[in-house]
């Protein structure tokens, strides 16, 4: 167990509370070091602003994090037990390599402050990770969308078979949902993207620091103002980080639903290649879809993690150590989530459509609706034509899958995509 | 029971399946039936745009829509059991009014259609209840901040003693946590204002639906381009509109805390308009402060809602009546919200402090922080510089907390608010 | 508004803060309000019991609440807004009808003690209905199973077909769920099953209450002892009840997953009786399953009420008036769970099979496993049994489903389905 | 990465798919381990039984795997990423050492009759600990009520001193709470302790496997019959589990709330041993109650894990690979949640109250429903006592909190704790 920078003489530790207390912080906290080496940096470079630091503390200072970093990203550095936190292991090596002037380096903040910082750098990358992945998944579903806008699929309500609809048209919803996707990604990133450095536990200090410094040095796009609300944002900017990256979970449950579907023996429409089935231990005659399956239940680790993190909040203004476990969650969250969805372009853009089956499992029936809007739009009461049209009357086009779409000209249906409109949304993000 | 548009010869009813089919529809349609009817309004335009109706029939059909909505507004229209819901209700309304005519209004449309569009425009209009709200309260908070920036108040982390802050100092975090929610529910706005209407019932029809105006008619930022995404969306953008909510009375809940401490007894820092209180059943000494409970509480609504309309989403893509499911919650949650956060102004506006109390609450040891910070500013490093506050010393100013907070300059403390940044921020949204 | 029993001259009455604080209190209390009357007619002979009422009293008093009970039933004495909740209409009832012996009746009790009691006799109530229809699931599930035992049904992992299953073996997973699903109902009543009367509002009364004659006379099963535990345990008792009935819902989602899978062209395994069907506004050959999907769908609002219930309960020990937020998501799950699940008995009496096509769907693959236990039992080790098996190879029996089927004998197969075990669980019941 | 079993010659593997197939699994499974192994000796004697394994071969693999047990135990054997998963290192290792013979162990049982039996296994065992917490924390919150049950508290409701209470109810009411915990716990292995070993791939085998022995072997209640419900029965017995854990954790998070408010400067109630409080890095002067807070916070973890299972489950019946994830969410929430309730025993028995700070609180006012309750008893309609009472009477023995305590006679209170009833349940779990 670790030294505690807290510590006082004649206080007992209980080794088994200590633990407790620790948790899985130090594992967590390797996603949030070089976060946190940043900020120190950022901090530094503050305090010689103000005075604090001379320009050769600082210096001394920032390379030994620099150094730091390097060592970590090496492995050369590692983040294990030995310490109680990353805030501590960093504050131990500048004192190793500094001395009195390492001793420095907390003036002027808290712990707060720190894992406040680091935890927004890190929740900034996550999302543009998330950006990412959404830009990929619409850029390939757009393409797909492009070449195979009239290759006839059936659509379903209610699981039931109900217009012919196309592969094209299956792939625009995806194109824009994830172009929406795109865009909360990034409206959230804006929203979370401020600087609470400086907020020291939440009262401030009694020191001019330089907000505005870190504010730029660090790329925040606004500085969290008051020192109170950088302790209620905590939890607040997690929430609304899994709220965006659950909408992409979302539709990737959706999506995978209709590939568990649509890879069945009853459905075949679609072809996997073959390194995203697997084998069963018992059942010699099986491929099994299993990863379709495991993003289809990705969603599930990030509500997860919300409800964990929503469950801590009902307390009071000011930070608690019930906080602490909001870490946890959010990491398994964007881990996990971000892993999943980085499987998605290469699976999208490889999975092999069947286009004999979805032809033959296109009914007479499906075509009612269009010979309905047929009636319709040569003067029948709607409701007339309604009535006539389920009596198996077929279109001017008669059961002909690709003349229907063709047919289907309102904004968005396979006769009229719209792609262009899409495109022009997905290269207006930055 | 109503008449079932859908309805075919020959099939059975049963009146207790039809009950738990219908749900509390048509109760939950009354908050949708002016939007629907709007929508109706520009749908008829866009017929008329398309030579589907006759500019004649067109100005008929709106003419009796305006009509209708009058008379539900009025009450002389009530939406109840004897319609199957709302969309069925305004289509009997202009058959019964224009025959034939009437009968043409669902050309080109599906009920899908139709709640889409009016959810569409219920959110929107909900989430502009909910960004002004947050504006008032943001306002009135900035303004007590401003005016009771060095009213001491003690602050606290762990529910302990820490630092002297000022009553200005919460009144800015809870300004600023405003703001932000502001700001989210308007870029929520902003990702939900698309107009599905025109997409059938998730395939389009084979019409050129003048989707271009009705978009424009509706208010909409842009269309929702594919007709299949206009059915995945359903749930999604509910689960934005709710997060936008949520974040709301997350700060609520934590503000219904500090209140709830407050106007303890063994805080008594905080008194209440008696309107505010309620008495006890059995203890004739009691003033309780149920409001600030139930405010707390209501952030379990909109959780309990989210967690609903969740649960329905692990489906296929398309329309499936389970979707039907997130109606009730979602109005649920923003009518109890709304209603909330509604009160919070007046509340806000009237609380009134205990300075006596406040200053009482304010010990030594407090002064420590402000004291080590000192010496390190002086050149102690701070390792050292907390090890000497430690043992009791008094910062330079001595135990006084008014000069403990002027001492405050780090930009969000007590000496040096921010608030001009707040300002500007809040007068930057629309 | 209603008189407010705890009201004091010079107290300010808001309109606004008085709806939110009443919420649907008074419409959710219709369902409480016979079991209040039943509670208060115990506390009155309590009363009597320890002489505080005379038996002329008690016995007025109780008439009187059996009167308005009757009253109530028939629709005479309507319950709402005339009254703040159901407690006070039950004081008030008794004063309008004996005075000063009307005074009494709240000797010795708070209304937290009020809403404890009949929440509790309610709770106790909806398990008994959710134990009588998990029963009659179970009954008929077994009944199926038993004659269609050896109706051979494709069996799937993962979506995939994988081995010959038999719609006896599916009946008979589900009567075993909905057997467990019992269990489990009855050991919550067993744990709910205490009387929380006469704990006061948690502190219990300078009184020698009678607790041991109301628990008796309300049919618990034991005194809740600690008056301080009473308090604690409102929500805590509700989840356990929700967690009883969320598994007879999660139980039934898969069920009418299954159903809708079933129920589609592609698989075409089932046929629904009409009324169990509705059509669609748009297509005139659709017939969709939407009392399956809003079945399936029912699982959400219990999840959700769990969650909004849940989310209130980070508090100190102690009434607070969140609380009361409690009463609504409860009442709202369990009318809505029970609604749905009583609709099940009949339609899984009534669904029809497709034998044809179950049998066309089972293909020689789905013998794959038979073979290789069959190689295993000869005496090939496993895993060289199984690579023979996945070559294709045929079991003794060929690719004949009833044999397969027949040579299933492992207890719980087809061959061996163990319905008497199960049977004489269900009869252990009470 | 590990050699799969089940892999076939041309099979493409792809090292990103896999590492994400696999997850976490092979760390998770080290804490089934054990239960695996012990399933599979009782599956060995049952293949015995039925002629598929000698005596011999019986007898090699069952001490094989006790040996392998031990390995594991000792730090040996490690369970790594060399494997796939727990369930192909128990038969990789049998192969090693008895070749064909190890090649058999799998022969009528498939990896999912794996999971299920070890898991099942697990959550046995889990649920024990849970009571053997929950009894232990009744039994020192019994002794403790015992012989504080004169010790003046105020009493609070809505935070509000409400009226005198004591310690010993204080206690009396988390002696109960924890009882009927431990009334759950006990519940909910009852339920869940079914074997479900033998239900092969959810179809059952051609075998007359020997479910009999391997359910008497491995110490379960009864079989779990339907081979389709054993998969069924995946996700929803850990929910129940998990439901069983959350009640103790819920009461666990109150009590916490309790003691966050006490060992406040503002109540100071209760001082804890001071290894359960932790320094400041930034203030000296704080001594902080972190593990309280960490206490009070350990409901999160369950919730989330609960969550997580259950957004799983919206699934058709039989195997899908979306139930992998319900383990991982599973042994986090036991884990923690046993860690946290093993600290309370120490925790609760330590603590120290601090009487004159308690007796300081108690006011006046909070004789007043002493003093109602009086002038009831002596007649005085309850209403008019209610009314004569506020104006500050007291009751015929004063402001005296002890007499207030000595007078509270109703079971459950002060003067009539009741423990005795709370101690004969206690004693009447196993």
């Amino acid at each position: 167990m670790s030294h505690l920078l807290w510590q006082k003489p004649g206080v007992t530790v209980n080794q088994n509370i200590q633990r407790f207390l620790a948790g899985n912080d130090i594992v967590d906290d390797r996603h949030l070091f070089t976060f946190d080496i940043q900020a120190s940096r950022a901090h530094a470079e503050g305090l010689h602003n103000i005075g604090v630091l001379t320009a050769l503390e600082c210096r001394n200072l920032c390379e030994s994090l620099t150094r730091l970093d390097g060592l970590f990203q090496t492995g050369e550095f590692i983040l294990d037990e030995r310490f109680e936190d990353a805030h501590s292991a960093i504050e131990a090596y500048l004192i190793e390599q500094h001395g009195d002037t390492g001793r420095k380096i907390h003036t002027g903040r808290s712990r707060n402050d720190q894992v406040l910082v680091a935890s927004r750098l890190y929740l900034r990358d996550a999302l543009k990770q998330l950006a990412f992945h959404n830009r990929k998944i619409a850029e390939i579903s757009l393409q797909r969308a492009e070449s195979e806008a009239m290759l006839p699929l059936p659509g379903y309500t209610h699981m039931q078979r109900a217009m012919v609809s196309s592969a094209g048209m299956w792939w625009a919803g995806w194109a824009e949902s994830f172009i929406d996707d795109l865009g909360l990604a990034e409206s959230s990133i804006e929203w979370i993207n401020a600087n609470p450095l400086g907020s020291g536990s939440g009262f401030g200090v009694n020191m001019p620091l330089d907000r505005e410094h870190t504010t730029t040095a660090l790329e925040f796009n606004r500085v969290q103002v008051a020192a109170t609300y950088a302790q209620l944002s905590r939890g607040k900017f997690e929430l609304q980080a899994l709220a965006a990256l659950s909408q992409s979970l979302l539709d990737l449950r959706r999506l995978a639903w209709d590939l568990s579907l649509f890879t069945s023996a009853e459905y075949s429409f679609v072809t996997l290649p073959s390194e995203y089935t697997t084998g069963s231990s018992l059942m010699p005659n099986k491929r099994n879809p299993d990863l379709i399956e495991l993003l289809r239940a990705s969603y599930a680790v990030v509500a997860g993690a919300r409800t964990e993190i929503e469950s801590l909040l009902s307390l009071p203004s000011g930070y608690h150590r019930d906080l602490q476990f909001s870490k946890g969650p959010l990491l398994r969250a964007f881990h996990h989530g971000l892993a999943a969805l980085a499987l998605v372009p290469d699976l999208i853009d490889r999975l092999q459509w069947q286009p004999e089956k979805m032809l033959a499992a296109i009914e007479p029936g499906m075509f009612a609706t269009d010979c309905a809007m047929e009636l319709a739009a040569s003067g029948v009461p709607f409701r007339d034509a309604y009535q006539q049209a389920a009596k198996a009357t077929l279109p001017s086009f008669g059961a002909n899958p690709e003349a229907s779409l063709k047919a289907r000209v309102s904004l968005g249906s396979a006769g009229n995509l719209g792609l262009d409109i899409l495109k022009k949304r997905l290269q207006e993000f930055p």
